[in-house]
C-alpha cells in the first residue's frame, strides 16, 4: 500500500478504503461488467448520502463508469473526516462546509446542485426536495430509505414530483438483507461493545418482530440467549411464536426480562409502567430509527444525575432499582457498534449503481414518480452477489421454461 | 368417549375427529365467537375438500354456525372412509358415488349443485368451473389452492367469473406457516418413516428455496443434517447463502450428496445427468405437489425390476449404483407420512370460515372476481390463534396511533 | 437382489440386510481392513443380542473375519422372525427355542454354550453369569449395556469374574453419539408416528437432561418447539440453563406444558401431584429404559377405561381432563418408532468387533475383569467412521508431537 | 454512587467494580451464605490472580469473610491500574513494584509470602512453587489453570507437594461453561470488533474441536456463518461431523475459507503450506492461550513491512495477496476483546470460594497433593448459581432416592 508519507487523515482514509474495498466486492462486479462501456459517461450525478468508507467506494465506483461526481452529507454529523479527506485526494468533488447548523447542511446541498448534476441520489430525501425546487433539467434520481420514499410519494399525490425516482430501499435484495442479517448482528454487537456480559443465560426481550426484531431475534438465540418477544401485530406476533420463541405482553416479561431491545418504530414502547416492574439491573436499548422508542424522559426525571459506568452505558437510580441505558436509547448498532457492515452496505450500493444506469438509459420512457427497482436489476445483484462469493447456480432447462409458462 | 358399541369405521371416525378438534382448537375459538348469533343460518354451502378429519372438523363447525352443508371430494384418491362414515352418521350430506373414475368425481359435484348451495367452497377449481356453468344465484365463494386461484384468475380476463372468490391461500395466516412449518416437518418426518436413517452426518440437498424448501432445509438443519441448496432464481439463492446454507449446481453435489428433496414446482429437477453421477446409496424424495420433479422414467428404464425394500422405498440399480427413491417420487409429507398437520389446517380453514362469514354479510358490495382474504380478518385468525394459545399481546397506546398516523 | 422366489420371510430379511448394510458402512470398513487376515479364524464367539438386521450385519461381519458364530436372544420379544430366517439361511447357528417363557431364554443361552465359544458377547450381562459358571477355558468377552456392566463389576467385586471383558458401552465412540443423536431423533419420530402434531408452538417439558435428555431437548428445539427443561441435580440444571433452555420445577411448567417426555432413569418422575395440575389435552411420553417414569398406575385408577385413539395414542379421562399418554409409558424410540437408527448401531457394533479382535491378540496379557475400550480403538473406529464419510483430516506434524509432549 | 469528587483512576474502578458486581451475583449468594459467620476469620490468604474488576470482586468477598488478604499479580501485562487503585482504597495489600521485569514480578510474590499467608490461590503455578519453597506452615491453597495443574502434579511425582491444593480449573462447574460459553462468545467479540464484518455469508475455518473450538464454532453458527472443522483426532472430528459441521483438512478449505480460527493449543497449525493456498483477503486468527497457533514469523518474513488496517487487524502483502492477521495472532478474545465475561469468572471465583472455605475446615484431614473440588461443592455452587438466577429446580423424593440406591 502506498501513501506511508501521507497526513495521518489521508492515510487512515486510503486504509479504510481497501478496508470496504475488501468486503464489497458485489461492486466490484458490478464496475468490471460495465466499466470499459464507460456507461456513465457524460452523465453528473448529485449525491447525498453519509461520507463513510462504503460511499467513497461507491462513488470511486460511479466515477470509474465514466461519471462526474458531486457529493454532499446526508447527516452532518455522520461525515468520516479521513474519508472526506480520501475523497479530496482522489479529486472527487465533496461540499461540505465545515459548520454543523443545519443551515451549512442546506448550503451543501444547494452548491452541489449548482453544478446541475442530471441524476441526483438522495438518503431521506431532503436533497430531493431541493433538485425538484430548481429549474433545470433533471433526468431521474434513486433514494436510499423508506422515510425517504414515504415523503416522495407523498409529493407524488401534490404532483410535485418532476422525474423518475427509483425507491432502492425496496429491492429485495436490499431489504431481505439489512434488516435481518445487518441489523441483527451490529445490534447485538453493539450491545456486547456496551456492556461486555454474556449472553448465554439471558432473558432478552425483543418488542418489535418485524425484520429488524426477527434479526435480533435470531442473533441473540444464536448466542445462546432465551429470547422472548413483545408486538401489537397478531400476525407477527402469531410468527414469532411459531418461530419458536415465547411471545408476551411486556408486563409479562418484566419478572424476569435481563436485557430489553426495541425495534418497533414506535413511540415509548417501554415506558414507566413497564420500568417501574423491572428487575434490579436490567438493560435497556434501542434498534430502532429515533431515539424515541424508550421514555427517557421518563429515567431522566427519575434520576437526574445517572452514572456512566463505562462508554455508552449509563445507570439510572430509581425506586433503589438500578436501570442501565445503552448508548441514550439511540440506535445501538450505530451509536455502540459500526453499524451496516460493509458487505450490505456492498448490496445496497449495487442496487444504486445498476438503478443509476438503468436510468441513464430509459430516461426517455419513465414518468415522473417513484418506481420500484425493476426485478432484472434485482436477478442481475443476486447473480453479481453469487459471483462475489464464487458461487454458481443452476440454470433453467428448455424443458422447464416451457413446463413453467404452461 | 361414546360410540364403544359403534360400527369399527364410525367409532375410528369419531376417534380421529377428537383428535383433530383437539388439535384445531383456533375452529374451536372461531365458533364460540359466532355460535351464539347463529350467522350463518339460512346459508347452504357446497364444500369439495379433501375429506379428512380436519374437513369433518370445519363441516361440522359451519354447521354450528348455522349453515346447510352439501359435500363431494376435491379427490377420490384422498377420501379417508371413516370419515365419511362420521359425517354421515352426523346427518351431514356426503355425495360421494363410490366409483374412482373421474365420471364419478364430477357426478358428486353435480350433485351437492343439484341442492343450489349459495355458497361455493373449493379446492381446486373444478368445482368452481361446474357452479359457473350453474344457471342460478351464487353468492360467493373461497378458493383453498394457488392453482385454484390461477385458474379462477385466468377465467376472470375471460370474463367468465360470475360471483366473488375469497382466495384463501393467500392469506399470510395460511401462507406464512403452512409450507414453513407443516411442510417442512412433515417432509422430513416422511422421509423418516420410509427409511429410518439418521439425519445427523447426512449431507441433504435441497432443491428449490421457497417456502417449502425453506422449512424442509430447516427441519433436517434441526435434526443435525448438513444442508445443500440449489437454486436456479439468483436471489433465493442469495437469500439461502446468507441463510447458512451451502448453494452449488445440483451436478456439483452429487459427490457427496446423501438425499435430495425436490420442491421447485419444477420438471425433472433431477434427471440423468445428475443421477448418473450420485453416488452408490443415494436416496431421492419429492415434497413438490406433482410427481414430476424427479425424472422417475429414467429411473424405471434403468432398472425395469426395482427392489421395494421398504414401505415407500424402492431401489433402483442403474450402472452398479444404488438409488432409492421414496414414494414413488410422489409428494413424501402426504404419501409417506400424514401430510400438513392439524395445528395447520386449522389456520387455513379458520380462514375459510371468516372467509364465508364475510361473504355471507357482504355480498352485496361484492364484484364477480378474486379478492383476497380482507387484512380484518387477518388480524382476527391471528388474534384467535393467540388466544387457542392462551397468548396475550400488548395494545397499541392512544399516543403511539397519533405518532403512527402522524 | 436375487431371491425373488424366496419365502417372504426369507426375503424380507434379505431387503433389511441390505438396507442395514447400506446404512452400516463402517462394519464394512472394519471388515474390510481385516477380512485378508481371516483376522477371527479359529475363534467361536457366543454372541447374545437383539435379533434385528443390525445384529444380522454383526455376526456376518465376525464370521467374514474367520470366526465361528452361536447365536442367541438378549431378549425373547425383540427377535424379528426375519432376520432369524435369513441368518440361518446363511448358516449361521441361532438358537432360540420359540417358546417366549424365562425357562426357553436360558436354555437358549445354554445351548450356546454347549458349543464351547471362546468369545462371549452379551448385552445385560445374563449370558455372562451363565458362561462364568461353567467350567471350560473362555478367553474373554464383551458387554454392550452399562446394566450388564454394573452387574459385572459388582461380580468382579466378589472375585466372580474368571475373563476379561471389555465394556464396549463405555466407549466414547458409542456413547458419545447414541444417546445425542440417535435417542434424540428417533424419540421426537415416535412422538411424531403416535400423534401426528406439529412441534412447531408447542411447549414440550424434557424432564432430566443427560445425554438423553439433551438429545430430545435439542431435536425438540430443532423443529421448533420452546423447549423447557426439568432436573433434580443442580450442575444439569445449570448447563441446560446455559445452553439456552428454560429450566423450571415440574409444577411450575403445567400451566403451559404440551407434551412431557421423561428421560431421567428416575421412577415417577411424573405423578398425581404434577398431572392433576396439567392442562387439558396434555401429552406425556417416556424416552427412558423403564416404564417407570410416569405414574402408570394413577392413570390407571383415575379412568380403567382409556380411549385408544389411535396406535400408541391412548386417552385417560380424569377430572373431566383429557391426558394423552404414548406408547403405555414405555420407551417411546423403541415402542413408537425403529429404536436406534442402523448408522448409530453401526457405531456401537465397530466397537464390537474391534474389542473381540483385541481380546484375540491379547487375552494372554489381561486380567479377569472389567476393560475399557482400549484408546487405540477409539481411534481406529474414528479413523473408519470418517473414511466410511469419505472424510479426511489433517495428521500431526512431527514438530507439533515435539511440542505436544515437551 | 458515591466517589464524584474521586481521583479518576479510583473512580473508574468503582464504577467497575459495580458492573462487575452486577454481573457476579454468584459470588453475592456465596458471600451471603457464609458471611455472618465470618467463616474466614483467622484465615490470611496469598492471592496471585490477574489484578481485574472480577478478581476485585473475589478478593472483596474473601475479605467479608473474615479473611486477611495480600494480593500481587499473576502477570504483570494483565493488571488493571484503575483497580489497582480501587483495591488501595480499600485497604486490600497489594504488592505491585511498578517494573514490568520478571524481577519485578517475582519480588512482587515474596513480599506476600512474607506476611505468611495460611492459603495460596494462584494463577499459573509460579506462586506455588515460591511458596513451596519458603520454610513456614501452610495450610492449603488453590490452583486456577490447567496449566498450573500440569505442573503441580510434575512437582507432586517428585514429592515436592508440601501442602493440599484443590484443582480449581477441573471443576465441572467451571470448565463445563468457560470455554463453550465464555470463550466462545468473546473470541467472535473480538473478531467483530477488529473486522467489522457480517458474518453471515462467511466460511469460517475453526481449526480444532476442543472446548473452546466448540464454543466458537457454535457461536459463529449461531451468527449465520456456515462453519467447517478442522482437526487431527479422529474422534473429535467425528464429534464435529455429526454435531452438523463439514470437516476436512485445513489445505482442502482454502479454496472457499474466509476466517480461520485456530484454537487447538498446538504449535503452526496454520502455516506456509497452508497460506500460500488461501484466498486473497483470507483473515487469520488465534482463540489459543500462547501466540504459536499461526505462523507469524512466515508472514513476517513474507511481507516485513505489514500495513496496520485499523486496531488488532494488519494486512500482510505475500505473493501479490492479502493476508489479514488479527491481533498480532495472539489470544483474540483477550486482545480484541475483554477477555471472559463476568459471569464466567463468576463461576470460576464461586469455586475458588467455596474451595478456599473448604482448605479452612479440612485441613486436617487432607495429605499434601493435588484434589478435584468436592462433589459436594460443585453441586453447592449449581445451586448458588441457579439461585441467582431466580431459577428453582425439582428435589428428589423418598421413594426416588431408594429407587436410586436399590
Amino acid at each position: 500500500m502506498e501513501g506511508k508519507r501521507d497526513h495521518p487523515l489521508l492515510r487512515q482514509g486510503k486504509m479504510d478504503l481497501a478496508w470496504a474495498s475488501q468486503n464489497m466486492q458485489i461492486i466490484d462486479q458490478v464496475i468490471k461488467r460495465y466499466k470499459s462501456k464507460n456507461i456513465l459517461e457524460g452523465y453528473s450525478i448529485g449525491v447525498c448520502l453519509h461520507i463513510t468508507k462504503e460511499t467513497a467506494v461507491l462513488v470511486l465506483g460511479l466515477r470509474q463508469l465514466g461519471a462526474n461526481i458531486f457529493l454532499c452529507p446526508a447527516n452532518p454529523l455522520s461525515t468520516q473526516e479521513h474519508m472526506v479527506s480520501l475523497l479530496k485526494d482522489k479529486n472527487i468533488n465533496v461540499y461540505r462546509k465545515s459548520g454543523k447548523t443545519i443551515q451549512a447542511f442546506f448550503e451543501n446541498m444547494d452548491r452541489v446542485l449548482d453544478n446541475k448534476p442530471n441524476i441526483i441520489v438522495d438518503d431521506g430525501g431532503e436533497f430531493h426536495k431541493r433538485a425538484l425546487q430548481k429549474n433545470y433539467n433533471i433526468l431521474g434520481g434513486t433514494e436510499e430509505t423508506t422515510s425517504g420514499i414515504n415523503r416522495l410519494k407523498a409529493w407524488h399525490k401534490k404532483k410535485l414530483i418532476k422525474y423518475p425516482i427509483i425507491a432502492v430501499n425496496h429491492s429485495r435484495t436490499k431489504n431481505l438483507f439489512d434488516n435481518r442479517y445487518g441489523t441483527g448482528q451490529s445490534s447485538i454487537e453493539g450491545i456486547l461493545r456496551a456492556t461486555g456480559i454474556l449472553l448465554a443465560g439471558k432473558r432478552v426481550i425483543v418488542c418489535g418482530y418485524g425484520w429488524v426484531g426477527k434479526g435480533i431475534a435470531n442473533s441473540a438465540k444464536g448466542l445462546g440467549a432465551k429470547v422472548i418477544v413483545t408486538e401489537i401485530d397478531p400476525v407477527q406476533a402469531l410468527e414469532a411464536f411459531m418461530d419458536g420463541f415465547e411471545v408476551k405482553p411486556i408486563n409479562d416479561t418484566t419478572p424476569f426480562g435481563d436485557i430489553y431491545i426495541t425495534s418497533t418504530g414506535q413511540l415509548k414502547v417501554i415506558r414507566k409502567e413497564h420500568i417501574e416492574n423491572m428487575k434490579d439491573g436490567v438493560i435497556l436499548c434501542n434498534a430502532g430509527h429515533f431515539d424515541v422508542e424508550i421514555d427517557i424522559d421518563y429515567l431522566n426525571k427519575g434520576d437526574n444525575h445517572p452514572t456512566t459506568i463505562r462508554k455508552n452505558l449509563k445507570c439510572f437510580r430509581i425506586n433503589r432499582k438500578k436501570i442501565y441505558l445503552l448508548a441514550e436509547g439511540r440506535v445501538i448498532n450505530l451509536v455502540g457498534g459500526e453499524g451496516n457492515p460493509p458487505e450490505i452496505m456492498a448490496l445496497s450500493f449495487a442496487n444504486q449503481i445498476l438503478s443509476i444506469v438503468y436510468i441513464s438509459k430509459n430516461f426517455k420512457n419513465l414518468e415522473p414518480k417513484v418506481y420500484k427497482v425493476p426485478k432484472k436489476i434485482e436477478i442481475e445483484i443476486g447473480q453479481l452477489a453469487l459471483k462475489s462469493f464464487s458461487i454458481q447456480i443452476d440454470n433453467i432447462t428448455k424443458e422447464q421454461e416451457n413446463y413453467y409458462s404452461s
